[in-house]
């Protein structure tokens, strides 16, 4: 698996982070890219989330960098917007392309002033250091508190030939994007124009990132970020769309999925479906409110088949169903059929419950056609560990 | 402080518990009562709760029993409503009442049938033990992962003489009431017209359970019922309202207070208070998703004035307020000035954040009026041992 043409990377240790570990990085295409991005619904929204948009919008959709810093969130502080553009300005002067085509993102703590000269001044550097291997390196200098960097990647084979993908994202809290997740950036070689990308990328969130959380929080700086710089030569014109679209949707669920696998103190990957709606939106509805239930995330995370918690939840999600036609399904055994107790064997089922993915499955039986999947994880100590003792 | 007169309270152990702790209770007037009930809004609605509600409909609001159990919370079992059926008139029976005027509430698991055999049983024996002081002991026998039982009583002086308000209620997981929280039951000598004490109740429960979560899971069980019996030989008319609502409200949110500070691992009992908005209605949806926030509530667990997190979550209230006149208060103290951090010693207030109760205030500065306050605990490593192993 070779990595899109026509990018290069790099990241270094600009000391935003107290610890010493990379925290400020680049992504920049060689040649003018077009560029889509979606980003968070919060009414609070972090100076690089506005400037990303005023860039993006300013730019026509054409962008050559992303400048990325991990360790403090430009958010709520009284020099956000300048500190966003000093810094955009400088990683444009440092790679010669307009300030409008440089695209700020920014992760970590609230509320913390975020000193300029740190990433000025580690800016040069970082420009001459760019190469198109330091992909991996960069997708590590991006974690908060991750314990894992998460990538993935993807080859196209469209008519006239192969076209690249390659995305990298980050959680690990404050995850429940609505619109985007926190950070992520996914770059192609292929050349698509900027209004197709902007539709690509929207319905491709919504299948992936947009039907993600780990606890239920939307971040005041979710951003993500898609490229295409068209260096493979290859233009994904209306015929390709479907097959790009399936590749580009399979990453995306691929790095939200990596995202909930490693959220904040899981230990499982919980895969939630539901059947059986009048719409798309209302399934969209009950696998959300299952997925941000603590009882069922704590039940899962000690491998209780605790199915009452599973239809209380759905019963919670402000959508009308029947539970009297209800099934729910863990680990694939049915647990609850017509909204009673099925017959099953629990101890087998307790068994499946300890592997480290665990399935939800609700279906409704009747005319409905809409359905849904979400990702989630398991609910532990380890959450209230980490986040009991964040800042302080 | 006397309990309210003519009233009388019963609790044994039926067996439906696995642990011998009592789990079976009476409530009772000697004498005709008016009742009102608000319920869960849940879809998923337990079997006690549809009798309740189609017993207050067909006696015209009038009750004399309230049964109640804890251990199973009789909801999404294939006998659930000829089990409430066959209890409740078995505690008619014993009484000597109309069956459509007993009331039957249950909490505890979901999915398990429950042998009305344990109930039956037991009723002879418990209608013979009722007694005017078994109030304590009931608000004991309804408690499930509660550490303590949950009481509050009021006496009002109104101009024509002294009525007496006594209410008990129980937590402390799957606490998010919509109308209603798991079970509460209020009990006064006062006589009010049944169409008055809906609207009390009402009233009340929106400004009381209604404002209360520990973990954003509405319960299928959720009942909160008003008896109001007229033995102190004291109407409260229209001119009365004022002057017993005050006490009713305030003897409501004292219960549900209670419970946020019970709630499952809870060390802390939070309260919200949100001002400015629009409406009542928006300050009550920024203060509840502030409550549900787990990295808040973790936050405050681990005493971290992490503001920044606060804002984030009424951000993700899907209520349009500008950040920049808003202000943050945790203990009294200014942590945040319209939108960025103030000058505040924070090792004092990491201080004060260890106290027992904790209070957060949103301001936001400008026309809006409206206001609410909310109630909830902090997130500890408590919740998760709770619920990884409540039911196996």
């Amino acid at each position: 698996m070779t990595l899109p043409f026509g990018y290069r990377y790099a990241s270094s240790y600009a000391g935003i982070r107290k610890v010493e570990k990379e925290d400020l990085a680049l992504i920049v295409s060689d040649g003018s890219a077009t560029c889509a991005g979606v980003f968070t619904q919060n009414r609070v929204q972090a100076a690089p989330v506005r400037l990303c948009r005023a860039n993006l919008k300013e730019s026509g959709g054409i962008a050559r960098a992303i400048l990325i810093n991990a360790g403090n969130a430009n958010c709520a502080t009284r020099t956000g917007d300048r500190v966003a553009l000093t810094t955009s300005r400088a990683a444009a002067k440092a790679l010669k392309v307009p300030v409008s085509q440089v695209l700020p993102t920014s992760t970590g703590v609230i509320g913390v002033e975020l000193n300029p000269k740190l990433i000025t001044n580690a800016l040069p550097g970082l420009a001459s250091s760019l190469s198109a291997d330091g992909f991996e390196k960069v997708s590590r200098a991006i974690m908060t508190t991750d314990t894992r960097p998460k990538t993935s990647t993807a080859e196209v084979a469209i008519g006239k030939g192969v076209v690249r993908i390659a995305g990298m994202t980050k959680g690990s809290g404050m995850i429940m994007p609505m619109m985007a997740t926190t950070l992520g950036f996914v770059m192609t070689d292929a050349a698509i124009s900027a209004p197709q990308l902007r539709s690509m990328l929207r319905e491709a969130a919504e299948e992936s990132y947009n039907r993600l959380s780990v606890d239920g929080d939307t971040s005041t700086n979710d951003s993500l970020l898609l490229m295409a710089n068209g260096a493979s030569g290859v233009t994904v014109g209306p015929r390709d769309r479907g097959l790009f679209m399936d590749a580009l949707v399979h990453l995306c669920q691929e790095l939200a999925r990596e995202i909930a696998r490693d959220g904040e103190g899981a230990r499982k990957l919980v895969t939630i479906q539901v059947n059986g709606t009048r719409s798309g939106d209302e399934a969209a509805r009950i696998a959300r409110t299952i997925a941000n239930s603590p009882l069922v995330k704590t039940a899962i995370g000690g491998s209780d088949p605790n199915w009452g918690r599973i239809l209380c939840a759905a019963g919670n999600a402000g959508v009308i169903f029947d539970p009297n036609v209800t099934d729910v399904y863990m680990q694939g055994v049915r647990v609850c059929r017509n909204g009673l107790a099925a017959n099953y064997n629990e101890p087998a089922l307790i068994e499946k419950l300890n592997e480290s993915e665990v399935s939800v499955r609700v279906v409704i039986h009747g005319d409905g056609t809409g359905e849904a999947r979400f990702w989630t994880c398991d609910f532990t100590e380890g959450y209230i560990q980490i986040n009991g003792s964040y800042r302080t």
